[in-house]
């Protein structure tokens, strides 16, 4: 068995353990369906090998683990609704399947039972684990708040989009390893070592995120290419394509496989997907400069390494 | 200037102070408009009495005061969503004015907003506060669930409501009790008298706001009479009365201020307001007995006591 199936099989029997009080139906019912649709889990992986790493048993993240993974789930649940989103992770979403009402309020419960799973963190790291994760809570739901203003704003730059994507999506992954940190017991100094390492991997993961919609293989990502195309979503790279002024009115106008076979093309022509990959990837060396700082032993640093390079060369 | 007064004065300007430190556009607009129709903050003023009564400073308890009231507002947005509500305390509700999705988010952000105030509850007492608050959180989620089923049942018992409004309103009185308590380092022994007092307070209230919807004077509840009648919501009155069968089909088949007159006529006809009043007094005697356990002095037990009166003998 690898290290990472280790994890994932730790972490899912924690979570098992602790769902296992709550009831099955009525306002669970959403939570257990959604929590079933599995997906990548990096975000308690995080938290539970960043604790290893500094040192402590996996058994002191796993209440921070769970807590992230619902938290991430509670944020599925609602930004479904708002985007209206059919599908997700190839099944209905909550909405779909349960009910607006359902997916709100079932979402509610998930954030608190999030909150719930934090009790148990290690007694002397709590205020320090509550704090982060209250403040990322937050700053996810302001990123929320960007992605959506930014659907009706002309003026979006890269750098706006950039910072929407970092509160949206990469303090997630911050927060998963600074709580996997603390609830090891680790020094403020790692704890933001480790906070920088996931920010900059969270960054990597999304923009990896956004050429996956528009050059992946809907084989292996399970969802339509080219979504953000037809939605025109404001991704790096259809902002860097605009930019270079190779968005006009007319491409504007086409619709469905025409619209993502020729904006891709004028992506790919001005250089945008270069361009993401470079990010990206400059991300990933920001994420490796923050761990060469922590100074682990090679075998763990290793792990870590081949982490990020499974986010930036990932094809689902 | 009242003991009451004060409390109030005292609670706005730590709520203040708590919210100063955010923007007050974007994701915060709908939060600081929701906050501004200002309710009764019966909540917060618990939270601070019972830590005062506890031989505290009021000090100790504002960040659980401003918890349980973002909270409260937090549910407030979503459950207004939910019932399609127009209207709140005479305003429009935050879904009819800044739109549906943004009365998600920015209710997702009060949570969290909450859960931050916590942070600042004495050191010692967090991981009590924290229990108390977070059993709480869920349980009002169930209470919400457990309101929208009971809108499609047909065999909901006088019992089974109760649990509802237990569940949906009674618990975050208890809850703010009881965290005044635990930020004054009362004994669990207390917490659980105080607890008490407040969940029998709740269930005081919920069963006047009932009879207020259906018996009370629009100039005074600022809201329509009869509301919950025209809904058929089944509370305490109704369903009392449909067993009694003094709900017949000729009675729901009207409309309007007919159905109302005539429903609560045939309400007060089978006494079921007289019951409801009686139930509610019940309640009132339980939390009047929690208190007399606590052996307060008497003039902090008297204004505890008047506080209870002002519950049941309310009109707005």
């Amino acid at each position: 068995m690898t290290k990472s199936d280790a994890l994932h099989d730790r972490f899912s029997s924690g979570l098992d353990e602790f769902l296992s009080s709550y009831p099955k139906d009525g306002l669970y019912a959403p939570i257990h369906y959604l929590l079933k649709i599995r997906g990548k889990r990096i975000r308690p992986i995080l938290a539970l090998s960043v604790c290893e790493a500094e040192g402590s048993t996996l058994e002191e993240a796993i209440p921070a683990a769970v807590a992230v993974e619902l938290f991430h789930n509670f944020t599925l649940m609602h930004d479904d609704i708002m985007d209206r989103a059919p599908l997700r992770r190839g099944q209905a979403t909550v909405h779909e399947k349960f009910g607006e009402d359902a997916a709100i309020l079932s979402g509610d419960a998930m954030f608190s039972l999030a909150l719930t799973s934090l009790e148990k963190v290690p007694k002397n790291s709590l205020i320090k684990v509550l704090k982060v994760f209250n403040r990322t809570a937050l700053q996810v739901c302001e990123g929320q708040q960007l992605d959506l203003e930014f659907e009706d704003r002309e003026d979006v730059s890269i750098d706006d989009y950039l910072e929407m994507i970092r509160l949206k999506t990469s303090v997630l992954l911050a927060c998963s390893c600074a709580m996997g940190a603390i609830s090891a017991g680790a020094s403020p100094d790692r704890v933001e070592l480790w906070y920088r390492f996931g920010e900059q991997l969270g960054l990597a993961f999304q923009i990896q995120d956004d050429l996956l919609d528009t050059f992946g293989n809907e084989l292996n990502t399970g969802k339509k290419v080219g979504g953000d195309i037809v939605a025109e979503k404001k991704t790096f790279i259809w902002l860097y394509t605009k930019q270079k002024g190779a968005i006009t009115s007319n491409l504007s106008k086409l619709n469905g496989p025409e619209k993502i076979l020729k904006v891709s093309a004028a992506m790919i022509e001005v250089g945008a997907e270069m361009a993401a990959q470079k990010k990206m990837n400059s991300y990933a060396d920001e994420a490796i400069s923050a761990l060469s700082k922590l100074g682990l032993d090679s075998e763990k640093r290793l792990w870590f390494e081949e982490l990020v390079s499974s986010v930036t060369k990932r094809i689902s």
